[in-house]
C-alpha cells in the first residue's frame, strides 16, 4: 500500500455521476409469459418429484424440517409450497451498505450494479506476461477497481496463489477493506472462513455485534451450484451462513449447455431455474428475508472442442430469459460479462459485448466480471480490465436522458450556424462543449496520421500505460488509525492460531 | 475473376438462415411518444419557417412546383402539408428484388439487412498494410460479401482509386455484378452516372425498358444532406433520379453534433429530421410512393480533437431515437455499425458492437458499414470484415426463437445425467450436439495452451487466413454468357465515348 509517484497526468477516473446507475430501458423478452411460467412451473415440479442432491447433513436437516423428502441417496425432493413461501419471502429489492455509505448499493428493480472480475488464478498483462496471481495482484485490483466509480462493489479479483491456503483470506480480506470503501465480497469456502469475513468487515465498520452486523446486508457471496443437481458442503454452508447473517447471497448454478446441462437452452434453463430456487428455499428456511440474487451463467460447449464458450449468441438469449425468470418470481437478477478470448484482442470485445448487451438489455441488476475477465475467467487481465471500464462508463453513458426542450432543441443554433455552416464556433456549442460527450479514457480518436506519430499503438499497449498510471495515482480511502490497528491485530492473531483448515 | 486454388480446409461460408433476418425484439425507446412527436413537429415547423438550401434548380422548381417558397439564397421553405402528404405516400415497406430472387430484400416492419461497409478511400489488410483502393480490392471486397450470406446487399465496399474518374463507375458496376448476384447499389455522383449504372443492372436482369425496370426496387443509393440544412447538387440529382426509376433512396443527414450538428443531441435530431423528411419530400414529390429509407448517422465529435468519432455513447441514444423518429413517420429506417479505432483491435470491436447495438435495439431494418468499416470509414478492412461478420451472424443467431416444448424442456435428459453427473454422452446431446450452438468461423475456444501451441494469433491474425481461404473459395454466381457479353460491350461502349464528364 505504498503510496507511488506519480509518472504521468492523472487519469480522470472518479465520477461520481457512475455510481448508483439505473437502466432506464426495457428489458428485453425472448419468450412468452406462458413459456416463463412453464419453465418455472417445469422447474418447482421437478424439484418435488426428482429433487436435488444435497451434501451437507446440516442442509438437508432444514429442507427435510420443511417437509422435504431425504432419499438414501441424499437426494432432497422439495415441497412446491415451501418453494413457493421462499420465492415469497425473498426480498425484491435491498440495499447493500458499505464502508463508505455513498458507495451504498440498491439492488432490484431497474437497479444495474457493474461487478468486477472475480477469481481467476492467473493474471496477465503486456509486460509481464500471463502468471499465476499474487497478493499484489489482488491489491492492485482492488486499487484499479476502487479507482473507477462505475464498478460498484470489490470481488475477489484475483487467486492470490502466493499466499497459504489457511490464511489467504485473511490476508485477502485486510487488503481488500483498506485499500477501498465499497462493498466487499467474501468466498464461501467454509464456515470458519466465512466467520473470519465477518469479523474482519466487523472491525472495518465498527459492528460489535452479530445483531447489528445481520440488520443491513454489508457482504455478498456467490455461491455455484455443482450442476447438474448437486449441492456441495461448502456452497450450502455459505447459503446458510450468509442467510443467518442477514448477508447477501448469489446462487448461480453454471449451467454450461452440453456440458453439465441440457443441450437444449429451454433445458439449460430449466435445470438453472431449479437448482437457482432450490439454494433461495434453503436460504429463506434459515431467515426468511435474507438478501439473495438470482443468479444465471447459462453457456454453452464450443461444438468442435468441448471447452466452455462465453459471449455466444446462446448466452445471449439464456440472459434474457433468465431475466424473465427472475422477474417472474421478483428477485433480484444476476447476469455477467464474459469472453472466451485468450488475449486483449478484438475478440475479447465483441465476446464482452455480446455477453454485456444480454445482462443490460436483458435487465440484470448485477453483472458479474463486467471488467477484467479473459479467457473463460482463467485470467484477470489488467489491461481488459480498462478497455472494460471504458465500456461500462459508456453503458452506464447511455443510461442517462435524452433532453427534449428548448435549449437542447438549439433551433437557435441551427439557425445562426445557417445553411452549409458549422456549429464549431457557436455560444451554444462553447457553452457545452467539455460535458456534452463522453470522454474516454483509453479509446484513440486521433486520426490515422497522428495515431501513427504516436506510435500506431493499439487499445491494448494504451490500455498499459492506464492502469500504471492509475497505481500511481491511488490514494486509498481514509481508515481511523485505531480500525487499522484492530484489524491488523486480528489478523495476526487468526494467523498465529493457524488460520483455517481446509474444509 | 480467375478462379484460384485452394490453399486449406473450406469456410464455412453460405448459410441461408442468415439471409431474410427478423428481428423478433421489441424496439427500445429513449424518448416518450410526446417528445418523439415534439422533436418531428419543431422541425417540420422549422423547414416552413426557416427552411433548407437546394442547390439544383431542378429541384427547386419541382418543390416550388409544390407550393414550397424560395429564397434569393436558394432556401426553400417547405408547406407542412405537403411534407405530411410526402410522408403519408413513401411506402411503409417494399422488398428490393435481386439477380437472384432467393437474395431478395424485405424492408421495414421488424425486417432486419446487415449492409457491409461502403465506399472508403483506403483499404488495410495485415499482409500488405493500408494504402488506396483499387480495383482489385473492390472485387475482393465484392467476393467477400457475395460469399457470406448475411450481408444482404452489395455495396461499393472500397474507391477504386487506380481507375480514372471517368469510367470508374462502369468498372465497379461490372464487376458487382458479375461477382455477386445479390442487391447492387449505384452512386449518387450525377446523373449520366446514375443512367449508366441503371442501364448495366437492366442488362444483368435482362430488362429492356424503363418501365419494366422502374416496377420495382432492384437498386440502391445514399444520399448524405451537406448538413446543416443544404442539399447540393449530386445529391438532388440522385434523389430525382432514384425517384423517377422507381429506385430505392436512402437519405442519410450527416449529422455529427459539435461539427456540422448541434453539440445538444436532441438538436442534432431535429436538424437530421428536418433533413431526411426534406429530401423524402422532394423524392415523393418526383414519384408519390418511390421507396426511401429514413437515415440517420447522429454521432458527435470527440471533444479533445474535435475530430469524428463513431461508438460513441451519444450515437447509441440518437440510434434508438432515431428509430423513434423513423417509425414516427411510418418509414423503413437505416442505420449503421462503425467504429473510430485505426486497427485492428479491442477497441474497434467494443464500438462496432455499440453502434449495432444501438441499431439492432433501436430497432433498424437496414445497417449500413456493419461488416469492416474502420478509421472513421477512410478504411475498409480485410480483416475487420471478417470479425464483423462473425459479429453479424452471431447477432443473426440471436433472433432465433428459443423453443419451449417437451424435447428442449429435456427433464428426461436432466434425470438421464442424474446429480452431479454430465450431459456429453446423452443421446439427447448427440442428437442436436453438431447443430445446437452457433460454430465461430474466426473466434478462437481453444483452451490457452492450445492456442499458445497454435501459434499465440490474435482475431485479427486468423482473420487474415479466413479471408484469404475464402477468396480462395470463390466461385462467382452463374451468368449467361450472352448477358457477359453484352454487359462488357456495354462498358467499352461506353468507356469508348469517354464514359461520364465531372459532374
Amino acid at each position: 500500500m505504498v503510496r507511488r509517484g506519480r509518472r504521468g497526468p492523472r487519469v480522470e477516473v472518479s465520477t461520481e455521476k457512475y455510481r448508483h446507475l439505473v437502466n432506464p430501458f426495457e428489458p428485453l423478452r425472448i419468450l412468452s409469459d406462458d413459456q416463463v411460467a412453464h419453465i418455472h412451473n417445469t422447474a418447482v415440479r421437478y424439484l418435488a418429484d426428482e429433487g436435488m442432491r444435497v451434501l451437507l447433513p446440516d442442509a438437508r436437516s432444514i429442507l427435510a424440517d420443511s417437509g422435504a423428502t431425504v432419499d438414501d441417496e441424499d437426494v432432497v425432493r422439495f415441497d412446491p409450497d415451501v418453494v413457493s413461501a421462499a420465492l415469497g419471502s425473498a426480498p425484491s429489492k435491498f440495499e447493500f451498505h458499505a464502508p463508505n455509505p455513498a458507495r451504498n448499493v440498491a439492488i432490484g428493480g431497474r437497479n444495474i450494479a457493474m461487478v468486477p472480475v472475480a477469481g481467476p488464478p492467473f493474471v496477465s498483462d503486456r509486460l509481464n506476461g500471463r502468471r499465476y496471481g499474487t497478493l499484489t495482484d489482488h491489491e492492485n485490483f482492488v486499487r484499479l477497481i476502487q479507482s473507477f466509480d462505475v464498478m460498484a462493489v470489490t470481488t475477489p479479483a484475483i487467486e492470490p496463489s502466493d499466499i497459504p491456503v489457511n490464511v489467504r483470506h485473511l490476508r485477502s480480506n485486510f487488503s481488500t477493506l483498506l485499500l477501498s470503501d465499497k462493498v466487499p465480497f467474501i468466498f464461501a469456502r467454509g464456515s470458519q472462513r466465512v466467520r473470519d469475513g465477518f469479523d474482519q468487515i466487523k472491525i472495518r465498520l465498527g459492528i460489535h455485534t452479530e445483531e447489528e452486523f445481520a440488520l443491513k446486508p454489508r457482504t455478498w457471496t456467490n455461491v455455484n451450484t455443482n450442476s447438474p443437481r448437486q449441492l456441495d458442503i461448502p456452497m450450502a454452508m455459505g447459503i446458510i451462513d450468509f442467510a443467518r447473517a442477514g448477508q447477501a447471497c448469489i446462487i448461480t448454478p453454471f449451467t454450461l449447455a452440453g456440458a453439465m446441462a441440457p443441450v437444449t437452452l429451454a433445458g439449460a434453463l430449466v435445470l438453472q431455474h431449479m437448482e437457482s430456487i432450490a439454494g433461495i428455499t434453503l436460504s429463506q428456511l434459515v431467515r426468511p428475508g435474507a438478501p439473495v440474487i438470482y443468479g444465471s451463467f447459462t453457456s454453452n460447449v464450443d461444438m468442435k472442442s468441448g471447452s466452455p464458450a462465453f459471449g455466444t449468441p446462446e448466452a445471449v438469449k439464456g440472459a434474457i430469459a433468465s431475466g424473465q425468470l427472475a422477474r417472474h418470481i421478483d428477485i433480484p437478477w444476476r447476469s455477467s460479462g464474459s469472453s472466451t478470448s485468450n488475449t486483449v484482442d478484438a475478440q475479447g470485445g465483441y465476446e464482452t459485448m455480446m455477453n454485456m448487451f444480454g445482462a443490460i438489455q436483458g435487465g440484470a441488476n448485477w453483472i458479474m466480471h463486467s471488467a477484467g475477465w479473459q479467457e473463460g475467467g482463467l485470467t484477470a487481465s489488467y489491461e481488459k480490465f480498462i478497455l472494460d471500464i471504458e465500456m461500462c462508463q459508456m453503458f452506464a453513458e447511455t443510461f442517462s436522458p435524452l433532453e427534449v426542450n428548448d435549449d437542447e432543441l438549439a433551433t437557435d443554433a441551427i439557425s445562426a450556424a445557417g445553411p452549409g455552416g458549422h456549429f464549431f464556433g457557436l455560444d451554444h456549442t462553447l457553452e457545452r462543449y467539455e460535458t456534452a460527450f463522453y470522454d474516454p479514457i483509453v479509446f484513440s480518436r486521433a486520426n490515422f496520421e497522428q495515431w501513427t506519430q504516436d506510435g500506431s499503438q493499439d487499445a491494448a499497449e494504451r490500455a498499459t500505460k492506464i492502469w500504471q498510471q492509475t497505481l500511481a495515482d491511488f490514494e486509498p480511502p481514509p481508515v481511523d488509525a485505531a480500525v487499522v490497528a484492530e484489524m491488523t491485530s486480528f489478523v495476526d492473531r487468526r494467523i498465529a492460531e493457524g488460520g483455517a483448515a481446509p474444509d
